[in-house]
């Protein structure tokens, strides 16, 4: 039987990761999916995220506890920012922005990765719908690949490269969609909502939301998430 | 008076971050020491960080949580693996070695240095005695910094560059030492061995003990810290 290569994966419970989890299995990687408790105000994500790793058959699914909410900054960690429900000034960078976010969830990734003996690891990041979010860009990704080959037993020995997989990075929501879809994702078991009710419903009206909605929209099909409205 | 110019300063309770907190404040910034509870064995470490950032008259000290043995894949966390007395093989990476260590510790300090609004980050890794780490050499702190304003918004909107400080990477441990001394630091407040006695003493018999101790001797002084032997 062959040795089937292994991935790291980070899964969020939204439909992003959830498609790049889809897609890293496609491309015949063994799964290993990584979530983050972070001081997110909600929880549902961590519900769906788990969910999705069942349904997608991952090796194994670990949630790490992270404390991002020390630091502040953001309406996502910070419940003394209320989270914005309309269209805000498309140049800013939004107040959802979480101070270097996939920088510490890709490192923590490194390191499960390097742990596993593993040289590939996948992010659901997309630049074309990125919410204006600098650590979404394809820049970025290739400037963390590099620094990761240098950050690691590989880049000493000159073993074998890492490579960070961006798969959504030029895709549209529609694209995203349509992909997952595709590839049997079911994305009613996902979660896109800044501010979902207690009931876990999504509002339908944050930044996030409405981009899903509009994804749907433009890939001709309905959104299976429940929503409030 | 003058607006002082703040530093988020990586402060592990160690000679050479003490060093690099030192030479911060010589510099003029106001610091902001960060330390990491990342299930390493040897909690004295976090008793000496504090130490060291009251004697250096930090603005403010945090102390994140982080559970880097999760992983495992290292003597420093994985209470599985021994920690070695004696010299390893110069040409191999370390068993003391922690995956992507570094690179996370960095990313918090981005994290936090982004809330700030600061754009100076010290760390005090050294690549000459560095003990064989990947994450300790000249490159990987270049590919860092690179990335590093990738993933801010100083990168997006090109305000302010970031700048990873590694004040100690072409030092000996003799010239780090002699250097501390200059400023003032008092090395009895800092440890590095990788394998204390309960009491806090250390074993002066471990890779980190040895070159700390071979540093004291060439810089022409005795260590103040207190040892098993």
């Amino acid at each position: 039987m062959k040795n089937r290569k292994k991935a790291v994966v980070l899964l969020s419970g939204g439909l992003d990761s959830a498609t790049a989890l889809a897609m890293a299995k496609a491309e015949g990687f063994d799964c290993y999916a990584l979530s983050f408790r972070y001081g997110q105000r909600h929880m549902v994500e961590l519900e769906c995220a788990s969910q999705v790793a069942k349904m997608l058959k991952t090796v194994e699914h670990r949630t790490v506890e992270i404390d991002l909410g020390a630091f502040g900054g953001s309406a996502l960690t910070d419940t003394n920012i209320d989270v914005p429900h309309e269209a805000g000034d498309e140049d800013e960078i939004p107040i959802t922005y979480v101070p270097a976010r996939n920088t510490i969830f890709l490192s923590y990734a490194l390191a499960w990765a390097e742990v596993l003996g593993c040289t590939d690891i996948f992010i659901g990041v997309n630049a074309l719908d990125y919410s204006g979010y600098p650590d979404c860009r394809p820049e970025f990704i290739t400037a963390y690949e590099k620094m990761a080959n240098l950050a690691t037993r590989a880049g000493v020995t000159g073993e074998e490269k890492l490579t960070i997989h961006a798969p959504l990075i030029d895709l549209t929501k529609a694209q995203i969609i349509t992909t997952g879809l595709e590839l049997g994702v079911d994305y009613g078991q996902t979660t896109s909502c800044y501010d979902p009710a207690p009931d876990g419903k999504a509002c339908g009206t944050c930044d996030s939301c409405r981009l899903r909605l509009k994804g749907f929209k433009e890939a001709g099909t309905k959104d299976p998430r429940k929503y409030e409205m």
